[in-house]
């Protein structure tokens, strides 16, 4: 490696002071690496990318880093424009780019595998260094997150990185049962996954909505239990070989004994109630469940898992285990004769005894048993890993009692919740109580994508850009977390993301001209702009549960971190502030203007796009806002108060709108609320100070009542 | 069928003078359909759509009519909002929606199935009745388009639809030779073709660039002809398949006995010349053509087609034949001799041989021949198709002495032309001196995807929506062709085509994204709303050709009929008109003030985005446009002249502005001429009707050396 001078040294997770530079290379220019090294130094000075541009390989030269560093150089001249050599330099000493692994890692990525890598810019040449092809895979998407340009070309700024995982198991779980999604989006996102360092498909393909697997052995599964829409085994091979190429294990995911459904169609001797049984088209948890008294149950499932073991290579198996309701078995008069029979005493304990039973069946074909955090009850087998949804407790409790566990909680991205809440949430906090140790079996955590709101054209969306904040969680040093470098990275990445065939910022403008039927979305957009889906479980309390009703209202096409209302709120938090910018206050009035005087254009665009009359409702609420933020600007910058009539009235107008519509809500609304009860509240302002202010304002108009949206 | 009452009567395509009422249905609400039916008259009232809606089967209840109902009825869903029953109603009386196919047509789409139909909405009840299953399907399309909807929800307002295709044949070629195109590119394509009532896809699988079928008997075709990007079999099955669900024919191509480079790699033996040959990677005429004079390349083409039959089923057969140079042919000594032992004059004679040799083979093989019309030449099977892509001329030739013929001259939408000028040619024009008899032999046309400059991110922008145009004037009365009408059902048409997964509208915005690096392209857009890709072959003198090469410029981003650019054409057009709009003035001095603006902030734009470099001297032009419109604009107005010395400078301005710069040009500049050089005519205006003056204006602005590209 080449000597280096004048380095800028930024070693992130050591010295949080300094993550403010994480921003910037030492020229000046915006570094957007996501998720961020554990370690990163820039200099002055950079590596041209010319058409002269030349690629060597130096180690491992197998069909695995050949075909991943071609892909990237595809993807590097699609960014740049440029047209390279196709072959490989042979004169690696002279090449631009230099890839270099030591060794070829294992052939089924494990969860073992070395993925560090180093990468220097320096001289005129990059350097990729990795003891494993896998390792070189993760380097190659930070290289590429590298590229610059300017009027004299494209370029690689002098770095110096190194870099590996804090965590080894950085997932994502996408539910196909409760909505099917074709092979090609599958393969988008395990190529979103690669380029923001995710290393686990966990791929829940059966569910009471839908089984989605072939299955040859018991074909009424998919036949029965799929409406049409399931993978061939050939598909399965394709997907798990396509993760494999991008160094991604996929750990399939049959959830029993509950959420069977979909099984039970076909097989109702597997159920705990004779049946017969349909495909649930509703949302929730449903009463179906194995018999786990009849041996014919086990012996099922062992032959299923034998055909399916050949399909997924990954030691990991997961068996779902959460929410059986146990009603079945408490009304099945053989089962509750079984269970006195063997002193077990409630569901918990028979489903621990159903989980014993699996265990050597598993054992048998290899598999080691990973489940959800239902399944932690004294009995459960040590070596499996528990997968904790409900919160962090179990995960620490399960790991001071020497489980391997994997976190969720806090990752649900079906929830919709902001990047910034998940990006908070860590799977092993400073606080965590678990000693040195202990910590060692918190393996890493998985962003789950739960499919009762999903389908192709929406998907992508839900899961990007979000997913990349969490990856970063899961990879990057703990001291990584500052949210607003976050955001502003993230924005960079998501873009990138789109190269890949990700349409998740390509299709909100394409719901929005559907639900108008024609180009001109710009009435629409004004209201789009600054709403957002309602959070949790809200949705299903607006619209109907179904897993056959279209996904084609505007909630669907709304980002969750919509710019146009995280831009509005942060407006009006400088302008109570009194942040100076001249410019802020007619920023805020012309947009205030423009929902005003929206509702009538609306009003138009109802009476020839039917698909908008549930939203109407929300373009009177942001017409009446966008008055009362105008009355309020002029109450605030004359020094004015309301009558009291005025204010009631403005906080009747709050309330309303405060109220989702069409699963929607308005984001920006807490701190809307603010600058409206500051205008009463002006005399205090002159007696305190700013900050002091600000928080007298911010109770009075948010009180703890109103549950965590406030103060957002 | 209820009486109806209250018709007001618009049947196309017999008195053109009321085709501007195609526009609006009876309660005056735009009517959206493309391809225009044969036969329209609207009622008013409504069928409502709610989520009671039915849909009953009478007569044929096959599984291609059921499916194709389910698709379009989740279509209808989503763009309604409405969640639907999933069963079919047994009650056709009740049902809202009835379909009611005669006879389920023929297993393998063709050339004569009967796609006619008629639609009628009245009453509460929409019914769709076909002769035969293709019938139905294109009805159901028509039923799609008429969805219209209000605040009080969603309808078909009452028509009655009599209608049937002018020409049986109307196709799309998609060349995948010199740019692959995955299954799922195919797929969405026979989508939108189905949705436009198109019912050919000629598929180009082999070109000099690439071959693209997977073959048993001779591998080495795809394995050292295709880069590793071909079809298998099973995937070219499955197209075939996909297509007939949706009464569309797969009509392949193998172009021999020139375009041949990619099956010479593996088997040079069949080539002229001795080889070793690679895959080309340019465009335009190569070398490489089969040996006609051995008979080891007949036997090896039997067994290939024999081998591909299976594969497709359609009875036609194209067997290209265009653009062999004849160079290998004449540098071949024992071709040489060959043709002077059996009297064969020239390189034509040498081919219509070789066409002669085929035609047996495919007889064999059950196949009708096919060829671009090069082909045509003495001694050519009378049974032989001929397909013209060189003019009318050849393909009404042909008719005359009892060929059939398919026209694709005029519909080169790889040119990039407007898709007025598409929608201007008529394979059978009122003029083309054809008898009735004669004329029958016209069977239709194609418009032709050739594939030198697309991708799998840019194909779609290259073929919608300007084929929904063409595919209108193959199926629609040739008196339907008020051009402006077209542009504005086309807007509608091309936000619908969007449902079945086409990116041509989303991705303009994926690759401004990607161009700028981050989410905010509205620098960009300035400029990018203006200009268009040059026209014609153009391209390839400004930019690499190369299949290598990333389509990812800002040429690849923009749209062919961009908005914008028709906009300010119009705008100054009505402006010099003197049409009455107050605004108007307003309205161009802020465009120009954009344009003039904008240059600083691309400037910066271009200090982090190499992508940019190419463009930025149209954005210079762009600046100095906006400066001289509204030089021109302020002199207009007060009836001032420029001196000599700013006439001079403007018309620099605007000649530079005229030279496209990377592969764009600004489709507006004749019109702009217009303007400037008015400003130095305003003497003669008063002596002159307007139309007078205009005439002048014009003919200053762009004398007729400008070429076609004057007047626009």
């Amino acid at each position: 490696m080449r000597s280096l001078r004048n380095w800028s040294l930024v070693i992130a997770g050591v010295v949080t002071a300094i993550a403010l530079s994480f921003n910037a290379s030492a020229d000046g220019r915006a570094v957007t690496l996501m998720p961020f090294p554990a370690s990163f130094k820039a200099a002055n000075g950079r590596v041209a990318l010319t058409s002269t541009t030349t690629v060597a390989l130096r180690g491992v030269q197998d069909a695995r880093i050949r075909a991943a560093v071609n892909r990237v150089m595809r993807r590097l001249e699609g960014r740049t424009g440029l047209l390279l050599q196709r072959a490989f330099s042979t004169d690696a000493s002279a090449a631009t780019i230099v890839v270099d692994c030591q060794a070829p890692g294992a052939t089924i990525p494990s969860l073992d595998e070395d993925e560090s890598y180093t990468l220097t810019a320096s001289g005129s040449q990059v350097v990729l260094k990795a003891p494993t092809v896998v390792g070189g895979i993760r380097g190659l998407e930070t290289l590429l997150q590298l590229i610059n340009g300017d009027a004299s070309g494209s370029y690689i700024p002098y770095v110096e990185i190194q870099d590996k995982p804090r965590f080894r198991w950085r997932g994502l779980l996408i539910d196909v049962g409760r909505h099917f999604e074709p092979v090609e989006v599958i393969k988008r996102q395990l190529d979103g996954m690669a380029a923001v360092k995710l290393n686990v498909l966990h791929f829940h393909l059966s569910e009471d909505q839908g089984f989605r697997v072939e299955s040859l052995k018991y074909p009424k599964l998919h036949e029965m239990g799929s409406d049409g829409d399931y993978y061939t085994q050939a598909q399965l091979r394709d997907i798990v070989e396509y993760a494999a190429q991008r160094g991604i294990r996929v750990v399939p995911e049959f959830d029993m004994p509950g959420h069977v459904t979909s099984w039970v169609v076909g097989y109702p001797e597997l159920a705990s109630a004779p049946g017969p049984y349909s495909i649930a088209r509703g949302f929730g948890v449903f009463d179906p469940a194995f018999d786990p008294t009849k041996e014919s149950t086990y012996k099922f499932i062992d032959t299923f898992i034998g055909e399916m073991v050949k399909l997924f290579p990954d030691p990991y198996w997961h068996i779902g285990g959460d929410e059986n309701n146990g009603k079945q078995w408490a009304a099945n008069p053989k089962i509750r004769a079984f269970m006195e029979e063997r002193k077990i005493k409630d569901a918990h304990e028979l489903q621990t005894y159903f989980n014993q039973r699996l265990l050597p069946i598993l054992k048998k074909h290899g598999k080691r048993m990973m489940g959800w955090d239902e399944i932690f009850q004294p009995g459960l087998p040590r070596e499996t890993v528990v997968h904790s949804w409900r919160g962090q407790q179990s995960l620490f409790e399960a790991a001071k009692q020497g489980y391997d566990g994997v976190l969720s909680a806090g990752y649900y991205i079906d929830l919709l919740e902001s990047a910034a809440r998940h990006y908070a949430v860590d799977p092993l906090p400073a606080n965590s109580g678990l000693t040195d140790e202990q910590a060692k079996h918190i393996l890493g955590g998985e962003a789950t994508m739960w499919g009762e709101w999903v389908g192709p054209e929406t998907i992508d969306s839900r899961i990007w850009p979000r997913a990349a904040a969490i990856a970063e969680r899961f990879w990057s040093p703990r001291e990584v977390n500052d949210v607003d470098q976050m955001y502003r990275r993230l924005e960079w990445i998501s873009v990138q993301l789109e190269e890949l065939g990700l349409t998740h910022e390509r299709n909100r403008d394409v719901l929005l001209r559907r639900l108008v039927g024609n180009r001109d979305v710009s009435t629409l957009k004004v209201l789009a702009d600054v709403v957002e889906p309602v959070k949790g479980y809200q949705r299903g309390g607006q619209q109907k549960w179904s897993t056959l009703g279209p996904l084609t209202h505007l909630v669907d096409a709304v980002s969750v971190d919509n710019p146009g209302a995280m831009q509005v709120r942060r407006q009006i938090d400088d302008f109570l502030n009194s942040v100076p910018n001249a410019e802020l206050p007619a920023q805020l009035r012309a947009t205030f203007t423009r929902w005003r005087d929206n509702s009538r254009d609306f009003d138009m665009l109802v009476t020839r796009a039917a698909g908008l009359a549930e939203v109407r409702p929300l373009s009177d609420d942001l017409a009446a806002l966008g008055a009362v933020g105008l009355d309020a600007l002029a109450m605030l910058s004359l020094n004015a108060a309301p009558t009291d009539a005025r204010r009631d009235e403005m906080i009747a107008i709050l309330d309303r709108a405060a109220r989702p519509k069409a699963a929607l809500e308005f984001p920006f609304l807490p701190m809307f609320r603010e600058m409206v009860f500051a205008t009463t509240m002006q005399a205090e302002k002159k007696t305190l100070t700013l900050v002091e202010w600000r928080a007298r304002v911010r109770a009075a108009a948010n009180p703890p009542r109103r549950g965590r949206g406030a103060g957002q």
